[in-house]
């Protein structure tokens, strides 16, 4: 394989039709930045929205801004939003407390969907957070249980106990994809639903919630959303579900009515009921600044050319980096937006990087991770990120080489 | 009785030792501000200490401003500082998710303390999301319940089957306040333990966690704190429930070591392992500016003003407005920092005042609630409010008799 040349890579950006968005974000200079599936750029329009809903709504307008500044309907008005990118309609998303806690209150609610079975089926190895929520929602359900099991082995482990499959759509480590459509239609031949987490998905694969049958799902706001660090998450239930299911963290926001303060508990309709305590707004006006980007987006091209700078970063990876195990699908529909590979010393190796100004992340215990975000990263800066990682690579294995000498 | 004057409470204004604080926030022109317990006002230190977060922090430093801009610790770094207004050790508060999700999460961890007991008491007519959340909690604890009793009969209705007492310290209506070291002591003897929510009293009175011997506790950021709408809340749990306290949202930031991403939670230390999701970076900024005021405050001289504030008006009110019925405590002990009328037509008055420029709050059915926040609220403020209150009453009472002639 010849290598890839500097020229080329420029000469692939000169015919990006996604480069004009890089200028609708604020880089940092003399930094590469693959990390944009762990917490997403700044959105030039974010600095100057956040200050008016600061010094004009929240300074000027005061309690009247929940009215007369649309704070109330903020987390239904975003949600909506959000749900262009997922495939789904507007009133089934809304954008509320943490991807944690919507875990909690969307496997508790799914479960109680499906009275009599014990078990949460999740896959061994996903990110910790959902499973430690599942213990938490299985432990306050009757007679609940979680059942971790290999990624291979999950569509059989699928049975007429199992209440639920949750999921991470895209693997936080690997990046592998799990097929939406099928995995749906496999747990609901065994009479289960699925709740997806699309923390790397939403803004980063295609998403077709409605079309895939898609029951239930979760996802992040701060990572290809662009919505500020810890940005409000978000809630997905299909339509189909709105007239059965409960929140089990039935929060005054999430009320028919919180300004008529009823000692009973009534939901709002639908989705909203997934709204629970007083809406975050300065972290909803950030992730609005970050959403709004995405409605004037080509998708089509973002996901081709996350595809196009995978191929790119692994086939260059390859050759100059012959060290690292690339642990990533090859296939672009089985997998996400980031590639990952492994190697022994990856964590020294991702510090070099990072005092490279080449940014990505190291999962432990040898996992070196790239974002791959097309909305602001070009190919050169991919061929001096793979260079530089190169470099490292030799480095590591130099100061290794010494160390046994 | 004769009329307070305006001089009188000019001269009052001259001789308050806070009256500088004012400068501290920005208020808009032309309003009278009652309304700083639902919502506090914007502190003139925010908009730029948002602004370094937003620009510099996330813009420039990214993914790595967790480590380097103290983001991860900032949960117990603000709830170290709100401790200092609670009467609390800097390890028992943590700032975290909303004052309703803390509910939820202190509700179960708290009954769990006490296996066996079955009932969660509550005050009939609390704030509902107090509620809400009890009936959740039990619904998902073992043979749980929710007992609502009147204010009077709360302390008999504690028995041998109360696992936790929760009350609001300072109801969000009438502002009448329970003796938090008595009822403690109550439920203690019955083998009980407490939950306090302070979200009308941290700022707003003095406060002793610690020698009142509370157990455990929640409480709002915005609005005595004035950390921005929505801030996130806090959590309080006493030393000595440390070792044996388990939260039932165990969130990846609440682990002892998130980035190890071990499949086995393992709680934080003590109150720590009370956050949850990712930290909420923006919101957390901002509550933080706004409890950083109060850490230069004189907090005795902000209780005394807020008792005198309370006369002054009580007085004025009963001069100028005797169709209002004051529902709130006079003895300054007995209440919060808020004061509350009941009007058959309450509601039409405080819209007529919101359109004078003097916001308070309407609480259906019949109440005119107003707060009092020393810090940037003075008497000449008062006086005018409880002049545009008398007119409004007047008008209302002329609306009234016409729609009768």
């Amino acid at each position: 394989m010849s290598a890839i040349t500097l020229d080329e890579a420029r000469a692939l950006d000169k015919r990006d039709v996604l480069a004009p968005w890089r200028e609708a974000f604020i880089l940092p200079q003399g930094v590469i930045y693959l990390d944009g599936n762990s917490l997403g750029p700044l959105p030039r329009t974010t600095p100057a929205r956040l200050a008016q809903v600061v010094e004009r709504e929240w300074g000027c307008g005061l309690i009247r801004s929940w009215t007369d500044a649309g704070w109330l309907e903020a987390q239904t008005r975003i949600g909506g939003k959000i749900a262009r990118l997922l495939g789904a309609a507007p009133e089934e998303v809304v954008v509320a407390d943490s991807t944690s806690i919507n875990l909690f209150k969307l496997m508790v609610a799914g479960a109680r969907l499906r009275p009599g079975r014990r078990t949460i089926l999740i896959e061994a190895g996903d990110f910790p957070t959902d499973r430690h929520m599942a213990e938490a929602a299985a432990r306050v359900l009757p007679g609940g249980r979680v059942a971790a099991v290999a990624r291979e082995a999950l569509v059989d482990a699928i049975d007429a106990d199992t209440a639920l499959v949750v999921l991470c759509h895209v693997h936080y480590r690997s990046g592998a994809r799990h097929g939406m459509a099928a995995m749906n239609a496999a747990a609901h031949a065994a009479g289960a639903l699925v709740l997806w987490d699309l923390s790397h998905s939403a803004g980063a694969v295609g998403l077709d919630l409605s079309a895939c049958g898609a029951d239930l799902a979760v996802g992040c706001g701060y990572k290809f959303l662009n919505g500020g660090p810890g940005a409000p998450a978000f809630v997905y239930v299909a339509a189909q579900w709105h007239g059965a299911i409960e929140t089990p963290l039935p929060g005054w926001f999430g009320h028919r009515a919180p300004f008529d303060f009823a000692a009973a508990y009534e939901g709002a309709e639908g989705v909203a009921r997934f709204a629970c305590g007083t809406a975050p707004v300065l972290g909803l006006a950030a992730l609005e600044s970050g959403v709004d980007l995405w409605l004037g987006v080509d998708t089509g091209a973002v996901f081709a050319k996350s595809a196009a700078l995978f191929a790119f970063f692994a086939e260059m990876a390859a050759d100059r980096c012959p060290d690292l195990a690339l642990i990533t699908p090859v296939q672009a529909g089985a997998r996400g937006s980031h590639i990952s590979f492994a190697h022994p010393q990856a964590s020294s190796i991702m510090a070099d990087l990072v005092a490279r100004g080449i940014i990505g992340d190291f999962r432990p215990p040898d996992i070196l991770r790239f974002g791959l975000t097309p909305l602001y990263l070009g190919f050169e800066e991919v061929w001096r990120a793979v260079s530089g990682l190169a470099d490292a690579c030799e480095a590591s294995a130099r100061n290794g080489a010494n160390h046994l000498a």
